[in-house]
């Protein structure tokens, strides 16, 4: 089977930018988010159906290549695809190219299936799976996983406020990146160039949790990377890998 | 003369709104402010070319109306127009409305241009007001003032982050919105809807700085008024009056 790719176009936006003039992390991975409950709303799968069945959608993790971040002003082509998917897993692909198709960012995703009943990870439903043409595979396709912390270089608390929850009931995207990202200073964030980045979803937070973010910075000759942990007491909701320039 | 009037539509997307499904009051703001800056580019007085002459639009105040707040996957129909100025103000009338024209929201807005030389208000500068159509006016309009907080039911503090400032080096609007509201806690913003906001900006805020987010919230027969004061140490950088029911 071939999958379904599913294309728009945005154009980047002052609110969506940060001084750097290039798009914000947390609003890149949101406009991606976007374009795949596009397809899904035109595939007739939406949330309002798939949560009618009981279920929900949840990103396990994500893997991003940043060629280039798309800059204020700037139009770019979004496209997304459902890949494969084997009994637990669903992998899809996203891309945002520049309007002459030279690749801006690739991120890879893992989705599961929430079973609102128990709270707990279901087998894939098929008549959620195959409208978009993904491919069965009885493979477990992993990503990379994400290195742990072993030295806190730097940690900032925070508190879910009821503006970090969307309309799905998650922290929304834009807030654990901020909340990462916001470990690292001016100085840093306004020199360094974002390449690529791991991110592992664990464990959910909700309103009134106080979430530590800690950070360590490890140089070596020509990358940084910086390894992220998002905690809520002891219990890791949130681990990232960043590699900067 | 006739104020120009610019139109655009927008769908409300997941990432704009709470858990409420309505937008985010932020979002809200920040969509009708993109409004008017595409028509600046539009008649080609946009921020580059206010820029280029040493100036920037800064916002003193807005005051919004709120009939219904726009919800998730709805589309609606923006609209702003200049409406008139004086020697040092400018008046900017906006509106949402649903696709049959029924008044959502209005938003009046009052803009100064900061010469960027000595970083005071300067004399409006008539090419960069003409073309809007905007009538001269010797009167200065203006717009009911804030009342002042007297007593403190709750408070807040929040460091100003990187993400926090847009590409123009200002905190946009959506945080100093979150910061306001985040005194309130779930049960009131999920049970209550905003009505009326008069918000006044008094000095800006700058990245590490540490601000107290201040609320007195008053209650009368039908209606609840609550008093915002974001303080920067001793300096008020922002008052807002909200009403909701």
């Amino acid at each position: 089977m071939v999958a379904k790719r599913y294309n728009e176009k945005h154009r980047v936006v002052f609110y969506e930018t940060d001084v750097t003039k290039n798009i914000n992390i947390g609003m890149l991975v949101d406009l991606m988010m976007l374009a795949s409950e596009n397809q899904s709303e035109q595939l007739g799968i939406g949330t309002d159906k798939v949560n009618g069945l009981g279920y929900g959608w949840v990103i396990t993790q994500h893997v991003l290549e940043i060629e280039r971040l798309p800059k204020i002003n700037e139009e770019v082509k979004i496209w997304t695809e459902a890949d494969s998917y084997n009994k637990y897993f669903c992998y899809r692909e996203f891309g945002i190219d520049d309007m002459d198709d030279n690749p801006l960012v690739r991120m890879h995703t893992i989705f599961v299936l929430m079973d609102f009943k128990n709270r707990k990870i279901s087998q894939i439903v098929p008549e959620l799976i195959i409208p978009f043409g993904a491919t069965e595979t009885p493979k477990v396709k992993r990503y990379k996983n994400v290195k742990k912390i072993k030295e806190i270089d730097n940690h900032k608390k925070y508190q879910v406020r009821f503006m970090d929850i969307d309309s799905n009931h998650h922290v929304n995207n834009v807030h654990y990146f901020d909340w990462m990202l916001d470990t690292l200073d001016y100085d840093f964030l306004s020199k360094h160039t974002l390449k690529k980045i791991n991110i592992q979803y664990k464990q959910e937070v909700t309103y009134g949790d106080i979430v530590t973010s800690n950070v360590q910075i490890i140089n070596s000759n020509d990358t940084i990377t910086t390894l992220h942990a998002v905690k809520n007491n002891d219990k890791v909701s949130c681990l990232a890998e960043c590699e900067w320039i």
